[in-house]
């Protein structure tokens, strides 16, 4: 039975998962959960994921989630896989645990949590917190400063390698959710950090024409969004169009 | 050169390392670090781990943090260690990383900022914030009942399996940090989860004498609050003394 990935483009962890099978030629069938209509929460969805959240993958009779385990997973189970995406020596393989573990409580809480309260939660009539908001504005900027002073300090990709691993892709996917905001605000968190933006163009580069094809949910709901905001035409159309 | 542990067992994950070294018999030396003087910001254990965090570790010039990753390269790293701890069957190990990443926005999240919220921060003079204490209530109440119905459904420890993995370390030290709460206040919190209660009894069992040994500066810690709390005589002298 061929690998299924169930997956929702507009998020971030599902796009690592989607690329990354793609540039490794690992064969799957794509099953959408629309998370905008709450696909997420059917009983059928729950059999796959019990916490209601995409990514998952099953491959024959084994069910699995979280992103992160699932990039290891793929990486090990399919022997096409080049090994710099999940390096065998130990201590690469420790540093990119590092980077990911860390990735949870900063740059995903800081990135996901301020988009959530500055776009998502407006245009889809869920409450937001401005309080919240910047909280997590401050994590992003403080996450954003350790990867351009840190975590890219010793090469092109994470944790000094010259070539992309499982991190790279989910570590870029979850800034990619801050095209969502307008490009002037946009450019005022990501312009200061110019090993940041070489290196998302690095790994764009390098998972192309993957990258961009699986952005286009996003790259479509950024247009929309950004028309909305330039004819100040309020947020109730906005969620209509999204 | 012996691996040096850098940790403070007032940390729920320095204690989930520590015991992991001792019941595997990994020779270290452990270097304190006290977290409650700031001694993490210090230019030398800056260079340990630029995050300011415990644990890390040093395994000759090798430097590492973020405690999974750890637990990981340690359980690789030393040939003594049981196979059960980090199993090489790459399912087994897949469901580990799940409940490893799980953790980081669920248990942990809401453990550490209800704990944070309702005492350490009153105990030391932080600013806290009855509305996130609430929220991470509600991520620690939905956490315990995920770990009691789905991770904990399939066997005595985790995913289902029959001896404790590192995931059951790193979990249960999370739990054991709500102690530091009143007594019916822990209570409240852990009773209805009668396998999450077993299956901390199991992981303390299956790590003695450890597990308590590790846990003695937390259980002081406790002590002096709980005595605090009876006599109420406020929060200064509780600053003092912890």
């Amino acid at each position: 039975m061929v690998l299924k990935v169930y997956a929702d483009r507009i998020s971030q962890p599902s796009r690592a998962i989607l690329i990354f099978c793609k540039i490794n030629g690992i064969n799957f069938d794509e099953i959408r959960v629309d998370i905008l209509k709450n696909q997420q929460f059917s009983p059928e969805y729950k059999a796959i994921n019990p916490m209601h959240q995409v990514p998952a993958i099953t491959d024959g009779r084994f069910k699995l989630f979280e992103s992160h385990a699932i990039l290891i997973y793929l990486s090990c189970a399919f022997p096409g896989v080049a090994s710099h995406w999940y390096p065998g020596d130990l201590s690469k393989r420790a540093k990119i645990h590092s980077v990911l573990d860390w990735h949870h409580s900063n740059l995903r809480s800081g990135a996901a949590g301020f988009v959530f309260n500055a776009i998502l939660a407006p245009l889809n009539g869920l409450p937001s917190s401005p309080q919240a908001g910047k909280e997590a504005e401050k994590i992003l900027m403080k996450s954003l400063s350790k990867l351009e002073t840190f975590w890219l300090k010793d090469g092109r990709f994470l944790v000094g390698s010259s070539q992309p691993s499982i991190a790279d892709i989910s570590l870029v996917c979850e800034i990619m959710q801050l095209q969502l905001l307008s490009e002037k605000e946009c450019n005022r968190i990501l312009s200061p950090y110019k090993k940041v933006l070489q290196w998302i163009e690095d790994t764009k580069k390098t998972t192309a024409p993957h990258f961009d094809e699986v952005h286009g949910v996003l790259f479509k709901a950024q247009k929309r969004i950004r028309e909305q905001m330039t004819t100040k035409s309020g947020t109730n159309e906005l969620k209509a169009k999204l």
